[in-house]
């Protein structure tokens, strides 16, 4: 039997920055009128400019913040440079940076991946020979271009947001990274089937972070009811990838704001 | 025999929003009593119309905060709304939010969930099928116009509060999450069974906050004689589902004030 | 054999709470010789208030805080309503809350309780019965009496302190709560063994805060000599108690001042 | 059989400073346009001279930092000189710490160790006798020289840094500390394989830190496109010295800059 | 067979106060010269006065901290004391603690422990009575006597400082503490085997802090060659009472500076 390598095949799209700031209300409130009215139309128009590039912004609950902004770019460079660009907007003088995530959107590619493996396997391939290589490449290149809607996504237009960073659990007996493609493939696979029965009422988007920030994973769950959220991470908590094998950081909530919704949020009107 | 699923039923009613702020006594004293008189009234006011809607102040000890709110509403757009209400007011220059829970108000239905469970099968429904489905719904309707009064509670009088927020373990061999529903309704069953010894005395609400923050529940313990939360917590820590499979976070103890208790604690008096 | 409810007998007293604070020098070393007398004299008025009610001040060294203060009191509004007085005092602008604790004085009756539980046993009363729910309130109320003065205790005025918060350890294998009470009274009757040798040297008050706040218990410690605090932990550190079943939270030490005391440690001066 | 020291032979060269610092945009925004173009020059000429000495600059992304400063250096005592000489230019008002790691360049010399070793005790000498510590000496002395040029490296021009600190786990069953030094060379020499198929897209410098900061090791990787940093990187935590033995801290990524970038990046352009 | 008391004797001596402080150079920065020059001043002149008493200053590198103190003194007052005058001059408002560790020195007897019990064991003593006792005070006070050097050090002169503080591990199935006393004595003799080795290049301190802080142990290593520590310290990890029973909490290194080197060090120059 010929042992195929360890991690699935993977393609990704568009790099995401998750923003999460606590807003200075004291000082907001002690600014007068006008300058609250310039700064708020100055923010409005930068966000506006966002958002058709795939920025979304939302209004967020408690002490872990009170805005969160996602945007998802073509490069790292990109989200650097929306950071920069709104530090220099009047409003940034209220926002405290409380939390933030960058990821790259991922699709994992359990199921080709086994196939993929056994047909260069199959064909006399020696892994990471030139051959195999390339016969890797052409795989990605197709996935890449197949799922090109799901790599590079439009941001849902859901009413509410959940996003959440995870691991995979590396314990000492319970270790997602010693366990065996084929297997890792049977519990993906079952996870998913979960998802798919909530596919109607939920959007889900996985980016990848090893690498790039302090979880492997981020999930942003996109659903205009935000019980879906509980029901459907509720479900999942029992299938075995998650049960065994999941380990979440903090959850943040949000409720979609577009930007000249934001107007209004600064004078304490939620939509 | 039939594998049932492992989640058992809920039914969900109010979403609750905890907020603990620690309160600037500094910048407080140093305002003038004129301010300080127009800023409490302001606030009384607010929380007066808060009140009846499901609203409750307390006042905390302890570095970790000096009041603490609890809002029960029908949306996590509702609770957004008081935040941004309440930051408008005068008195928030002194709050700052040092912690804050995000859940909603949930029944789990142990017992109906292996008896419908099990029913369904009988009649040879497929899980997951539109009928099973509907099954499903028609058993969570009929449970959750049943309880509605707990699903959507009026706030206990009690002069004491106890809030925390926990978790069920998922450890590499005591795992909730991998136990069967038979088995975790045994222990959800015992663990009850202590509660309602308790019943004369203290009034409990479960609310669930996975996907909505960073435990999976929150519990609300309301008390006029505190003594109770201990001998309760206490009593209930020896119990299966609790020595073996709960976390515990953080514990907040609350004296209840009424809106124009304000006044006074603002003035250093306790009621 | 009938099988005794796991929880120990525990009968309470005192309410405590400590209360850390960092002190602002810059400031205080900013403010006008006036008026650091006129606020140290207020300060040190409104502590010799509150020493003969059970409230006692200690300097604490090094970054987790400069003064200590613990008080004992009959209920949780009355240490509230101490904080609330406390913070309209002009020091506490210089007084920055670090830590606190909220716990009750408790006294476990691990040797009355199996005899207890025996007993009503042996008389055919089942548990949670009313009469074994009477026999059990009889002797609650019996040894609460006898032990008056242990459960509302006079603060030792030795000249430090050590106080630490902590749990029983509910680990995968070795879990406190899963243990038989016959196990525990034995565990705590060689734990207590330990004490009583120091009991020349250091006076010890054990408050529960299961309920109150993040551990379960409270450990003061009171010695003339604080080598004794690190002989006496280090030496039951080795008892199966406390190797397998204890977690420790932060530890503080103080060195007890009188309330006439705070005005030269204002100036620098520690006693 | 010999039993062999478990330590494997390092040998050690350039000390390694991180800075990471968040930047006080409000502050900056603040301040008046000749201000900061006077600040801005000065810091743009600090970083020119520290250039060439070995120093890079980084633009990082969210709440953990704004710039990230790497620095190589042949004694703390040199590095410590670096920061007290930027505490003292004016941009050092706008910038706060949050993170930083102290390390030195490292290599293990697995290989070599244990054929030294062996070596050794085939000539007969006693584990740390003089003629074996020479002996060992002149290894490290002929592997020091054979390999400055990567323990006095050189900062790759790459535009992407991706930058973290890890352990070795000392789990109770899963032990890297307890591996006989035979397994843990297998380890790395597999865990080595991975990036040598990665060493035309991204160039690796590993620093210990045992001693010298919180984690015992810290990666610096450099690669024109970041995503190389995720693809080696979960490629390499399904290998065994990664899947079983690695614990990893936070991870920083950031954008290359070159001293007289800043000047742009001050005015809100990346590059 | 006697069982022994689990305990090793120790004897102690100094108390040691680490301080670690973070310098706000934006502020100095912004102080008058001469205002600057003044508390430089004053501030080399009370560390003056501390050196000989055993106090030693050093700058430390990185986010953690600037400059870090070490003091040793016969009582923990004393310390407290040092603090509150420390307080008391200029230099204070520019320092802000971000660290501190309370302990004593402390030496392990273990070789005498095992000598000592059995000594009294075969006398015919009964452990703790009056006779045990006082044989164990005998050789506890000849041991002080002996070792009174090491017990009330001089601080070492060494260019280097490095400080951690650390716990004997108590895990569910590795306990440090649930070890027989002989198998402890055997891991601290060979631990200790290595220390010989690098006796002529570092200089080691253990101070206890069970009860005084919140880490059991606290290790000060002095070295004019840093590079010992790490070698010094990673040769360790691998010995079975670090590898299998040591927790280690953060790390911080500092470079020697005299009193009257702080003047340079405030104008930013190193020594």
């Amino acid at each position: 039997m010929t042992a195929f390598p360890p991690v699935p095949l993977t393609v990704e799209g568009s790099y995401v920055l998750h923003q999460v700031f606590a807003f200075d209300w004291a000082a907001w409130n002690n600014t007068s009128m006008e300058d609250r009215k310039r700064i708020g139309d100055e923010a409005a128009r930068a966000l506006q400019e966002l958002e058709p590039q795939q920025s979304a912004l939302y209004s967020t609950l408690g002490h872990k913040g009170d805005l969160l902004l996602v945007h998802f770019r073509d490069s790292i460079a990109a989200l650097n440079a929306i950071e920069l660009k709104l530090a220099q907007i009047g409003l940034s003088r209220f926002l405290k940076a409380t939390y933030s995530y960058l990821s790259v959107v991922e699709l994992s590619l359990y199921e080709s991946s086994r196939k993929t493996y056994a047909m260069l396997a199959e064909n006399g391939l020696e892994q990471f020979s030139p051959a195999w290589n390339a016969g890797i490449r052409e795989v990605l290149e197709r996935q890449k271009e197949a799922m090109a809607q799901r790599l590079i996504p439009t941001i849902p237009p859901a009413r509410h947001l959940c996003f959440y960073p995870m691991n995979r659990k590396r314990g000492e007996e319970r270790n997602w990274y010693a366990l065996p493609l084929d297997e890792r493939q049977r519990l993906m696979h079952d996870h998913g089937m979960i998802g798919r029965r909530y596919a109607d009422r939920v959007r889900q988007i996985i980016s990848a972070s090893i690498g790039f920030d302090d979880w492997e994973w981020s999930v942003d769950l996109f659903a205009d009811d935000p019980l879906v959220f509980k029901h459907l991470i509720y479900e999942m908590r029992f299938d075995e990838a998650s049960s065994l094998y999941a380990e979440f950081g903090p959850f943040y909530v949000g409720i979609r704001m577009a930007a000249d919704g934001l107007d209004s949020w600064l004078r304490g009107d939620s939509a």
